[in-house]
């Protein structure tokens, strides 16, 4: 039986150090970054790992979407799963709207007067909207109306991503890296309310079945196959299912605050994910039971601490 | 400031009777129970009000699936915006497999020698799934080619519902009584990959673009909405987002384990909701912070109870 | 394997037979509810069996004095181990002061300027526990100074429970049923604060030790040990631990919203417990994940009906 | 408003670096990281600051024993207040035994048949305690029979403090500084009930009310006052209830996994205590909502950087 290694703290330690300090300490929370760190960095150095990333949550609201759009300008991750919403947020912020530092507490209907749509603590200008929506009607018109007839979500998500010229946008870094990202539910986003207006007119029909089809390419040409999946959803199941059609995948970590004992798959272990022959019986995995905003970026600076030594 | 009444307990005390109690303790858990009785009472008893009911999170397995169509059957709910994982439990209960009571303390490299898959403390034969395939593939072809063309799930799901004669199925339930099931992310299923086998051969095309229309046509003919959420995902988001195009739901409740900190969706509380226009400023809610397994069925009896009486 | 079977509701429903339905469901919360049931039911009609009931929490301001008080009146219950604050909470109320229905949105700047203390959406006026102070002051003055010279806590709530005339009262009902009342860390409440005023004039010593001899004593005399746990907290360590000298309760059941995933005593599950020797090895459990308030008075309320239709 | 700055990561960035990311991020888990880190930093940097660190959770097994001790050398920590198992197992950790890395997944019956006791996913040898109660029993024999008549556990765990030769143990540090350790509930240990086990025969005594004493004292004598509140339990109230004598605390940072829907003290917020005049209402504070190992080591290697700095 391993010892737990009582954790030294000092000015100056870097985000590689702490993470070792834990994950010799090896329980609980601070077992969990350090197990954690420990599969993502085998993913990340394995060349023939292809890493899939999931996101559900606010998570380009609050203040992630450099640390994603980084993970996969650095080649780090090669495909996206996501949720509408964070595609929606990462637009709104391309066109020069920022998400705001508001507070829990907020009185709902004065914010409603004023105009600004609140997740958690975070605040954003429905102005942001409007102008999405005129953007977007404007880029949907510059993409023949062809490819508008039965459309993957994934291409256009990719057409899109090519009319973005922010650096620090994911939707632009995965155009240019050739990122799919992958988005069966994208209908379900302020986006895909805004695509069904443009349909009352112009022609635009989606066809997720296409999206299965981009994601299932990854999956088949895929050696080996690491998961990062950040808060649950319908990415984590989508992502997850998709690999049961290659054994399973590898290496897997999850961050959520979700508990597993309610049934839903958001909170469940990554071990019932065996069952389903989703991960590999043999594989490695780490259930983060965390804020994605405190463990992600913990473990990604650790993970690039033990790259850059290598 | 009305007081804490302490709640007392009797043998044959009915659920209606307890949660009466509850909601004179008013406080905590109890208060909150006593709180969404009163909304949905509300909802019920109205009969210009527009009921959406959206499932998220392990329902049908975990024993639901009959309350939920009894819901439907007497003509409570009249919209249900679901994951296709209910959708895909319900039709696998209708081909005659069983959820089974299994341990959240499984083996589960030794479940998936067996095949049997895991949902916290559910399993379930992967042999169902096989089946699920056989009947998902014969039923499609059955369906007119054209349809197939360019499908809205709800209407797939319509069709579904037709040749299943199962009574207890909440699918056939729902396409006897005209209830549309909302499921844009359908695709992120098990019957959504079976479509996706299915379309490798024949036609097979969905478009959620129409799902929308669909959803929206409920939301603009709606003369007051009471929506019910159960566990969050994107059906909370999908079903709240379409209702502000008309200012907004009049009550609302949601059921769930989720956190409102971590910023998630599902766990963010129905006052956030009012910053967007999804509630009314006015608007009556009831957040109940509880697995919905339990808290749903103490709801739901208690209504019933109610409404008898009148 | 046993299957799930769905729950079915109806109007006017007992909760007796809402339980029999989660407990035929037997999976998730529905079915932890069903298993509490059966193992209370077994605790409560078993006459060899001493059953230890522990509070933590706000169960008393929440509305719970009057079904705790029951339990001890119909000799269900025969040790409360307690924190200070509830029986802090009981006296406050036997003096004719209630706790109020309060929001958790509340400004507490106000309250605090109105003198009213917060405990989640339930408030309490500050003037109760200068009524307190007075009132046991009062009290203690007629204990003989020699009790006091080193008190049991157990001793000294007896002393207080006589005194007072109000029949739904906690430290009342349990002194006249001599049921002892274990509170270890009684100097964590306010009036274990006030009693150090006192001290500060008067004679006043407490000892805690002798509270483990009244512990002790009930362990010791026990055939067999039941333990319902509500919230955690040192009194379900303080009880569980006391139940080592005797190779660990045969029954348990725990309500808490805790987590165990952070390591800390409330959250832990009862399988834990039995590594420690606190349940036997072969002893029944259940877990239940639930607010107290929610859970607590539905098991309780099926309990009665069963032990009523024996 | 203060707009959301996005994360930024890199290799050998130190982890004050990655908490001024997570400050200027500014919301949700990071933005409360950030907050704690300033509070905390505040309250280290005021010479006239009296800082109170409260423990309740496994923290010493978790392998922040090390961490804790550093905090009290350092001068950083004046008053300590815990339960009484921190303190048995910074003991035990003193006699040379260690916990073992576990898992959660662990048999239990199979731990009990080899005497191994499971807190989470950490293991301890039952050995450990059988030591333990021989080491205690020796230790009191020198200590003068007089002061075992009335002992405030101030006192007691001062004089074994003085008794432990180990340099990283919490007990000789506290004891070497001068800082004194407040644990009402003793009583509720393993060393608690040792202390009763030796008082059948041999005279032991102990009286909470000298602990408030103790405690009162640093609260009157303090200018200003900071407090850290890990895990929550009595801990959490007993030290602020008792800054309730000088009109609240100053400064406040809390860090726990508990939800304050339930009700309990450990999941409520600190602006609950304002109310209560436990912290002052032009008070500092911050609630961070995480597993005590990921987010106490983070806070505190930024503060020492912070300090560094300066």
């Amino acid at each position: 039986m391993k010892h737990v290694k009582h954790m030294q703290l000092q000015a100056r330690m870097t985000v590689g150090k702490l993470v070792e300090e834990m994950n010799a300490a090896g329980v609980l929370g601070a077992g969990r970054i350090g197990k954690a760190t420990n599969v993502v960095t085998e993913m990340f150095s394995n060349s023939d790992c292809t890493v899939f990333l999931t996101l559900a949550g606010a998570l380009v609201p609050a203040g992630l979407r450099r640390v994603i759009c980084d993970l996969i300008e650095q080649e780090h991750v090669h495909v996206l799963v996501t949720t509408g919403a964070n595609m929606v947020h990462d637009m709104v912020e391309a066109l020069g709207y920022q998400h705001g530092i508001g507070t829990f507490a907020a009185e709902d209907k004065r914010l409603k007067a004023e105009n600004i749509g609140r997740i958690g603590d975070i605040y954003i200008q429905q102005e942001a909207f409007e102008a999405l929506e005129k953007w977007l009607f404007k880029t949907l018109d510059t993409i023949p109306e062809e490819k508008r007839q039965r459309f993957a979500t994934a291409e256009l998500l990719y057409e899109i991503g090519k009319k973005i010229e922010d650096r620090n946008s994911i939707l632009a870094t995965a155009a240019r890296k050739n990122v799919p990202i992958i988005c069966p539910a994208f209908v379900d986003s302020i986006a895909g309310f805004q695509l069904w207006v443009y349909g009352q007119d112009k022609t635009m029909h989606l066809d997720p079945l296409l999206d299965v089809n981009a994601l299932m390419d990854k999956v088949y040409e895929a050696k080996k196959v690491g998961i990062i999946i950040l808060g649950g959803g319908f990415p984590k199941h989508f992502a997850l299912f998709a690999n049961t059609f290659r054994e399973g995948v590898d290496l897997a970590v999850q961050i959520t605050m979700d508990r597993p004992e309610p049934g839903g798959l958001s909170g469940a272990s990554l071990e019932e994910a065996i069952s389903w022959g989703k991960i590999k019986p043999d594989g490695k995995s780490a259930n983060v039971i965390c804020d994605v905003t405190i463990a992600f970026p913990i473990i990604i600076a650790a993970v690039l601490d033990r790259l850059r030594r290598r």
